[in-house]
C-alpha cells in the first residue's frame, strides 16, 4: 500500500488571512520575532495500490481536479510505501 | 532567517470528518482505490532569528500553546535556513 502526502499552500503573493490571524495570535501571547505565517493543508491519502508510477499520476489528477485550486494554490506531494 | 514547517494532524483513532468528505468527493469523481484520507494543517513560520536551537524550543512552545490541540492533535516540524 502507498501513502501520498499532499501539501496545498496559497501561492506566493496571495493574501493569507488565516496565516495573518495565526501570526497575530502568536504575537499576542508573546512571540514577537515572526516575519510571516502561511497556513495550508496537508492531505494524507492511503492508496490501495503498489504501483508508484501510476499512483503519482493519479495523485496529480486528484490535485488538479479537486484538492487544489490552481488559480490561487500550489501543491506538492511525496509518495511512500506503508 | 529560519523557516519552521509545522504539520498538525488529528491523532490516529480520532474521527476526521474533513478527510472522509475528501475521500467521498474523490470517489464521486472516479478515484475508487483509496483506503483513507486524513486532512491536517501545514503552517509555515518565518522566524527572524538565526539560532536554530532556540527556534526549535520556541516552535515547540507555539505548538503547545496555540497551533495544536494536544487532546486530539499531534504535531511535528522541521526547521530550515532560508
Amino acid at each position: 500500500m502507498l501513502k501520498a502526502i499532499v501539501t496545498v499552500m496559497l501561492k506566493k503573493g496571495i493574501f493569507d488571512p488565516q496565516g495573518r490571524a495565526v501570526q497575530n495570535g502568536l504575537k499576542s501571547i508573546g512571540f514577537e520575532d515572526i516575519k510571516s505565517v502561511r497556513v495550508g493543508k496537508q492531505i494524507e491519502i492511503d492508496l490501495e495500490t503498489a504501483d508508484k508510477t501510476a499512483a503519482e499520476e493519479k495523485v496529480h489528477e486528484m490535485c488538479d481536479k479537486m484538492l487544489a485550486n490552481p488559480v490561487v494554490e500550489s501543491y506538492s506531494f511525496t509518495i511512500k510505501e506503508i
